[in-house]
């Protein structure tokens, strides 16, 4: 699969309209897709335990996206073969007190994965420079002093979190950021599929249905964060979403591949400690 | 008291043998700074009623010191009349396993302080850019990944604590950070006074007269650390810290004269909440 066709080249200006929603790359069929899938998962579950043995980096999977583009399918469909004891989801919805009585990046720091662990952030701190950027009364209700709320806290958010994300590399932990582009239709067509049948209706809210009020504003907003926040140590991937197939195929694809890139391999044991081991077998056959 | 003398210059380069460790500034004698200290302990608790209040603001109050500089008599001395609801204090010692799992600034990022809130980190993660930097066995120890470990490890640490700290300061988190300086022949008399009286024992560990052999050391990795993270929103200041009297009247008189740039108010009631006010009193009165 080619991944540079996802990826918003860091420093350069990007149209999203320029990226095709129903792309499926090579496979001319959901069929062929699934396999691929599936084949992925097999190696992601292998590759998983390699990296929590080895337990050096982390990973960091930043999932952003319109309602029902498929963010909790990604989730459950790609990450269903991970052992759940080196991975965490957090999923981010609207700031608790206790989390508006600190900096916007805390709330998403402290749930930073552990070595050897993977972090998925179901939506993140881009939250902060999308939704926040739309509705921009929630920033005025922010505690924040008058002067961290002026015209440049945009551009403030964008280089902080590039800096953050900066330092996350430099200490191990790898960052993959995936928007799942839906279009406008299909969205329509899903959220009508919520309304229609009875198992999907908990999955409608009539808050969704009003943000779709705000889509030319999100659009903006993504556009203009993806320009600001692609780069080379975490750049952003925009991958087609009006097929659900698609997008997770090529997202577990994605992250196999980088973690094939990082020749991951078990501990080996050295020869003090082999020593160690003889002798606990003996210890356990003479019982 | 002139604060531009202690302060280290951002961009510029300092050698820590032209600060004088006996400076006592304009007070010939303790008493004198002693009455100091206490009107400055005087003021520091109404200002920081009006912050706890204000909640728009935190303080963070970075100390880092060679051992027996005092910094624990800072906290004791200073922050005694402050109100412990809006202030916390957090000394980071060895890191533990669970502080190990994750990227070097997590430790602190998690305990930073609430709006409102003073949080006073009794060393803090500049260990990572001096002890870590002593004992290279430590970085060596610290599970990162091998290319995380390479011979630009202190510039990127430098750089990214002067990001991460300027992230603060854009979202309303002031950034204190002191330098308790103090000679080697001082330390070498508050080591033997903590030898000598039986109720000082316990304050006195061998690691702590282990890692006076690493003076000369220390000495340099302070020296390249100011001269890398002093910066225009969080400059590192220099407190001469032979005589325990002026170094706790110098760092009080510091904070309050920050405190006060701030113009800190009560919030002010609205004619809506007042009226709120009056019916409430209305109905204590009727009952």
């Amino acid at each position: 699969m080619d991944h540079a066709k996802f990826i918003v080249p860091p420093g350069q200006q990007i149209r999203l309209a320029d990226y095709d929603t129903t792309y499926t790359g090579e496979f001319a069929k959901k069929k062929a897709a699934e396999q691929k899938l599936k084949d992925d998962i097999d190696q992601l579950a292998d590759l998983q335990d390699k990296f929590y043995a080895q337990d050096n980096y982390s990973l960091l999977i930043i999932l952003q996206a319109p309602d029902a583009a498929g963010k909790d399918g990604i989730i459950k469909h790609v990450m269903s073969g991970v052992n759940p004891q080196g991975c965490q989801v957090f999923s981010f919805k609207k700031p608790s007190s206790e989390e508006l009585d600190h900096d916007f990046l805390w709330r998403c720091m402290i749930r930073l994965p552990e070595r050897g662990r993977f972090g998925i952030f179901n939506r993140s701190y881009y939250e902060e420079v999308l939704v926040v950027r739309v509705h921009p009364g929630i920033l005025d209700g922010q505690k924040l002093p008058p002067e961290c709320k002026g015209p440049d806290v945009w551009q403030n958010r964008y280089e902080d979190i590039n800096n953050f994300e900066k330092y996350l590399v430099r200490n191990g932990i790898i960052v993959l950021k995936f928007f799942l582009n839906l279009s406008r239709e299909e969205q329509k067509k899903r959220f009508l599929a919520r309304l229609d049948e009875p198992e999907k209706n908990w999955k409608f809210s009539t808050a969704d249905s009003k943000e779709r009020g705000y889509w030319d504003q999100y659009q903006t907003a993504y556009e203009d964060c993806f320009n600001h926040t692609s780069t080379e140590w975490a750049p952003w991937h925009i991958i087609p979403a009006d097929n659900k197939w698609f997008t997770r195929t090529a997202v577990a694809n994605i992250i196999v591949e980088k973690l094939k890139s990082l020749h991951l391999a078990y501990p080996v044991v050295d020869e003090a400690q082999q020593q160690e081991l003889t002798a606990a077998r003996t210890a356990l056959m003479s019982e």
